[in-house]
């Protein structure tokens, strides 16, 4: 095809090009070893350099501080769920988690096979559409962690700054939808995670970034694979890793570091958004968040109708703009706008948008 | 690079050049979508029907039973290390191992964190140089499923077919290093889990093939991402999958089918092996493995020395041949034959090998 349509998917989703391009040089030759990056040894030179490569990448482009662990593992943010309250979670310890969604929901459930939860807050009441506030906020009062997500793909918002845990607990955080998305302040986690397949690369590859000194605090024997301390240890190589998908993610982050790094990724991404959300305005289109929550990774919105929600999807499709159908559970259209995601593809979605209001409205 | 070495890694290993260049085409297009494999939403139309064909071409190859189900999930072998007790192994309950190397005691390990293990035969005495015969093989009562490992990369032994469980139980097999390397009689198996990267593709996704109506008889109450059950009900599709790695097993099995299927991978996977194991006839070199059990996928042997053995592997890498270094456990030098593994370069191999012999002997 000469021209690529706009790709809009919630995730897996648009990957940078010069990525892609990388890539496919790499599977049959990775750097001038005559060996595709599929087939070398992970306990090999050329893959050990590839790994520190994409470590070093990350530490610099999130100024991760040396006291953290970067490790990159298998099994996406659905493993963390229950990996995150499998080491820190004891039995008659209590987790908190601030429930703003789907996925909130599923790490929740997971935390109950270990210990006690707690939720601290809730956004079901109001269908999550928006994020709670400081003041809505109760923790419980010595939390083992606690746990929230930092973007929801499923109803387009995100916590503009991160919850405040007590002082004697620590702050877990699913970021598999915004990571990277802005400038990070890593020393606030104790533990954050995120499956690739938004922001970081193919779906495969989980990044998880924790504080080294909980290393030592798991509270109960686990299988190897679930034991984060081990996979720590072995420098995310205690098994096979997912190869492709670290060489894949560190070359993101060098796209990302050549972009200007996280603070120009935050000033394209508020652009973007700010594009597709001002094309929302007069009485065609409803955002499906508060304006005080909304995600600038994903934008949910919907027409009158869900007649028209159908024809929007089917003439955007037609258009060259694909992937728009809302999530299931919620309907109507939605538009991922990660950081690989271009400014143009926002700027032909909003001229699409005015133009069908204008001609179904 | 005009010619590409042959690579003798362990794994991740060498794959079909065809299957390379359909994979960098997909890339950028997958079948004519215009959006790459990477950027695919798992749940569209397109993804969907690469996944079907990788079970359907993985079915067909294999004659894999209606009554199977097949799942391709994440976190190699290792995972399935304690999936498998985690799902199959009550608290008072006992499962068999037969351990025949690393991998076997690694599986034996998680067992214990669920049931009681019962070693129904182990060659540690031996230095694991040979597979146990059926008489040497005593399995305890009613084990809830008897384990074995069919290829042991690490000394290069085989099992020539299957071992037999107790008429109550089931067999489960770590199949990861010789996987689709001959024809298979499913129906004998429970469960059967390969890692991908040594036959079947790259690393980071996980082939498992289980009989449905052991679905049903989890023993515990376990995170989602821990039943098979949940994964069967959601035909791999509970959570993102490892999308690049099913796309690329899909090619590989319908290049083993181009081939000629499993059993004319059986025949040449034996020829490829004859010809490096003759090699090593006369005194210079030794096998690992006893002739009753030397794997048709990892030959492993050594030279009069230590030192010997260093000079081989740097000349042999100096002459192409890439990957020669054994095991640290175990030294010498490993050639590992997958499927992929061309002839040209067992003869390349054994070629070499005569005329270091000759120069060094």
């Amino acid at each position: 095809m000469s021209e690529r349509p706009y790709n809009f998917s919630a995730g897996p989703a648009v990957l940078p090009p010069e990525v892609l391009q990388e890539a496919r040089g790499a599977l049959l030759d990775l750097d001038g070893s005559g060996i595709g990056v599929l087939e070398h040894s992970h306990r090999g030179e050329v893959f050990r350099r590839v790994l520190a490569e994409a470590e070093a990448a990350c530490r610099a482009l999130a100024n991760i501080p040396e006291d953290y662990a970067v490790l990159f593992l298998q099994g996406g943010a659905a493993t963390q769920f229950h990996m995150l309250p499998a080491n820190f979670l004891p039995e008659d310890g209590v987790a908190d988690y601030l429930v703003t969604g789907a996925w909130s929901k599923k790490a929740l459930a997971e935390a109950r096979h270990y210990g006690a939860v707690h939720i601290a807050a809730s956004g079901a009441k109001g269908g999550f559409r928006e994020i709670p506030g400081a003041a809505e906020i109760a923790c419980s009062a010595a939390p083992s962690y606690v746990h929230f997500t930092s973007n929801n793909t499923i109803y387009g918002t995100q916590w503009a700054r991160e919850p405040e845990p007590p002082e004697s607990s620590w702050l877990a955080c699913d970021a598999s939808s915004d990571v990277f998305s802005r400038p990070i302040e890593i020393a606030r986690y104790g533990l954050l995670y995120a499956g690739a397949q938004k922001n970081l690369g193919p779906a495969g590859v989980t990044l998880v970034v924790l504080r080294r000194a909980l290393l030592q605090r798991a509270v109960r024997e686990l299988p190897a694979m679930l034991r984060y301390a081990l996979h720590a240890e072995n420098n995310s190589l205690y098994n096979t890793p997912p190869a492709f998908g670290i060489y894949v993610m560190g070359r993101v982050f060098a796209w990302l570091q050549r972009q200007g790094g996280l603070a120009e990724m935050a000033r394209r991404n508020a652009e973007k958004a700010q594009i597709v959300y001002a094309a929302m305005e007069g009485d065609f289109y409803r955002a499906v968040a508060h304006p005080n929550s909304r995600s600038h990774m994903n934008a949910v919105f919907r027409t009158p109708s869900a007649e028209l929600d159908s024809r929007f999807v089917q003439e955007a499709e037609a258009a060259g703009l694909r992937g728009l159908r809302g999530h299931r559970s919620v309907g109507g259209m939605r538009a991922s706008l990660y950081n690989a995601f271009p400014r143009a593809g926002c700027l032909a979605l909003a001229e699409f948008m005015r133009d069908f209001a204008r001609r179904a409205g």
